[in-house]
């Protein structure tokens, strides 16, 4: 590893106590070895994705990584912005749920909506949930994004998980945006919400809210919504 | 076109006056037959990316599409943000480039840093600039992207036209982000800047700003940067 570069890390489903070993999964060796070319002795950061962090000093390194813990500590989440979103155009969704990742969204949830809807993909969520946790490795954070199966915007909307301040990107909204940032913000499809869906959200209480001057892909507003939680 | 949509905008290197009739461009010409399915008799903006703007009423379409001015105006430029960018991973400028200018940025200006440089591609400035005006057609701006060739950061620090208020992402930096936008900002390549480049942009007055709490990739830092700008 670089002599100036912050300590790797690394995911693993759990976290064992101090002066136990913890043998990597196969995804997490390979970024370990191959990437970082760790060796014996060097200290590694590992998290759970669920606010567990530890300290591992690794005793073996190559196809199978292995190192003992150190030391433990918890961290408390501090992101709780859910990004509810429409499907953009062709494979955008991809690169959009890594950026994502990074900027330390606590919860995705893709939503289905009257002129669009997530195409059905097997080893969609898989993918999604292999690019959050390398976006996690990458941006240090101890909480993993919560990657949800995709829901009707109707359904959505009526869930008792919907509560707190809610906002919803509109290019005819208010482009106040003051006060405590929202809780959830919902993002339309490529082809925009239909008027009776922005009524259904403006009727459920989410503010109609501009995400700036020019018109913005799904992608790109989801992100900006995303960059305005981070730098908060 | 969908009745309930903005009408579509296309790009021109330049606009006859009022009356005068106007030939699209390849690109454009297949924008407006095949994506937006346009009859004669609709109407289109047209902007030449310099802050010309015009209606047009179509007069054929097809695989030549012609159009006749019914209006012009002139828009002045808003956005001033220069974005100074290292190399990310692999092919991610592409994307970059394409959300930078649906994002508003004035000014692209890719620098060749002492970890990492750009790599050469004689194609790429065409591409991207192509990538540029796809993005000014789906965002409905007025200006368009300017695209600049590489420089070294010693070179572009240097320059006459660094000028008004700067910044450089810098985890360790400021997160206040208080009072009047930049009109510079410079992101760091993949492997970040070295101690005696954030000392040479300390000297040239620009400030270290912490673009949020997570350890983002270049593109995503960038990102955050216009979104910052955009959301002004």
């Amino acid at each position: 590893m670089a002599a100036d570069a912050a300590p790797a890390q690394v995911w693993a489903p759990g976290i064992p106590e101090v002066g136990e070993s913890l043998d990597l999964e196969d995804d997490e060796a390979r970024y370990v070895s191959r990437v970082c070319r760790a060796r014996p002795g060097e200290r590694l950061r590992v998290t759970d994705g669920r606010g567990g962090v530890a300290e591992l000093i690794l005793t073996s390194t190559g196809r199978r990584v292995r190192g003992e813990v150190a030391s433990r500590t918890r961290s408390e989440r501090t992101r709780t912005l859910t990004l509810a979103c429409g499907a953009p155009e062709g494979e955008r969704g991809d690169w959009l749920v890594e950026k994502l990742a990074e900027l330390g969204i606590a919860r995705w949830q893709p939503i289905d909506c009257e002129r669009s809807a997530w195409r059905e993909g097997a080893t969609r969520s898989e993918r999604w949930v292999r690019l959050a946790r390398a976006a996690l490795r990458q941006s240090l954070q101890a909480w993993e994004m919560e990657i949800a199966a995709p829901i009707r915007l109707e359904a959505f909307v009526r869930n008792d998980q919907v509560v707190g301040r809610r906002w919803f990107a509109d290019p005819d909204g208010d482009s106040g945006r003051e006060g405590a940032g929202p809780e959830i913000i919902v993002v339309g499809p490529a082809a925009g919400l239909s008027d009776g869906e922005k009524a259904l959200l403006g009727g459920a209480g989410f503010e109609a809210i501009s995400l700036g001057p020019s018109r913005l892909r799904t992608e790109t507003a989801a992100l900006c919504a995303a960059a305005l939680g981070h730098l908060r």
